[in-house]
């Protein structure tokens, strides 16, 4: 297990072909605070209503997943199993890039757990998640 | 409130450009019963690891979220907003359609309830998603 | 690891001070299904608004832990510890036993996870529960 | 609608037989931040294992959903409906009382949401909690 920089984080979600089309890309990672940033462009084929502007709440929920798994991963040395997560909806995320921070609440030898925020450029808060993710080596 | 016919589920899910990209089909539609499920073809874009064939975990998510909201959908005449939902994963999603059956718990004035199990092909259970959505009228 | 008849499932949740408070009893265990049945009698120290006869939510989400708990438990010899679980409450529950079955989602080698419905002594559905257990042997 | 004092909470909390019986007592309430921070000490009915001194699950998870209530309810004027919760369990909580924070997450015309962390007197995180509740007046 060793911890991942940044740049490293980021050629782990660029070699995933989801991750890839998602556009994540890593802002800021702090292995110590156990928190990470990322950042999400919105992609015409993330749209909820033709023509909205809107993100469909699939692909926040697949950011939330992905965001959460590398707070962990990074500490782990790359992306981790996802046991299950939460996801909540506070507001509709119009025309805007995503800003996602998550932070580990708990990083066991079985599991661990990682909280995302999930921002609009503007700061305001759109979605929460909570998810628990397999902190066991493989095998 | 009218319900929706399975051809008028599928227009509203053709309607939307992610769900369209995700590909989703209406299998079969019950309003009695409360019960729908759809299909959902791999594409390279929903791949896990390069070359491995299997979905990451986010699509799958995304499309719990969009088979779960069609199940009250259906009753209420259309799409309707997402309060939260939980998905649990079992088992990798690998080589295969995924085939998601969702069931109404509970269509209440302002919340409804649906349960949502995700199979593979052959039937093995991958994934499962309980999710609370607005069924309150907007306005 | 041997599986556990209904009676030895009662001594189990009779040796813990909060179960036996709890006045959980076994109506039915089926190892082979994977589901198990109990029964909570109403207690005062249990009510929501003084003279309502409502359960307060918190005893209901216990009932679903320890409920849930054994329908994984029966198969592994005794109560394992809980990961997480989510409840969703769908109506309330006024002057009833609650009747809660448990059914195993999966039970894997790290983690088991048990779907808990609640209903009520009329068969109404009061509240339903999604809970994961380590199912590891402990070391 | 109005903002309740801490001795408000306070005199909720006693109101309620299972509230009062689970012994919670308002430790800091803090409107204008959405916070709220309550003391649950241990009781014999509800230890797990007897003569273990550790907190079951169950009352963990109600003094969670009691505590994020209130984060909302103080706001609103008293207690209000659970639409669902989520809780993961992070340490065992042995021979302490729990020390709960509540903090909202949203506080919505229909729904609102409140993260809770339990620690024990050592301040060391034992679990978890993200709830969702009702907020729109009852009608």
């Amino acid at each position: 297990m060793s911890i991942l920089s940044a740049d490293e984080v980021q050629a782990k979600l660029d070699a995933s072909p989801f991750i890839a089309f998602s556009g994540l890309r890593v802002v800021s990672a702090d292995a110590e605070k156990g928190e990470i940033t990322m950042r999400a462009p919105f992609r015409p084929e993330f749209e909820r209503a033709a023509g909205s502007g809107q993100w469909h709440g699939g692909p926040i929920a697949a950011v939330i997943d992905t965001v959460g798994d590398f707070a962990l991963g990074m500490l782990l040395g790359g992306g981790i199993p996802t046991v299950n997560f939460r996801v909540d909806y506070l507001r509709p995320a119009i025309r805007t890039d995503l800003v996602a921070t998550a932070r580990v609440r708990r990083n066991g030898r079985s599991f661990g757990i990682a909280d995302v925020d999930v921002f609009d450029e503007q700061g305001r808060l759109l979605a929460i998640g909570r998810a628990t993710y397999v902190t066991a080596p493989a095998g």
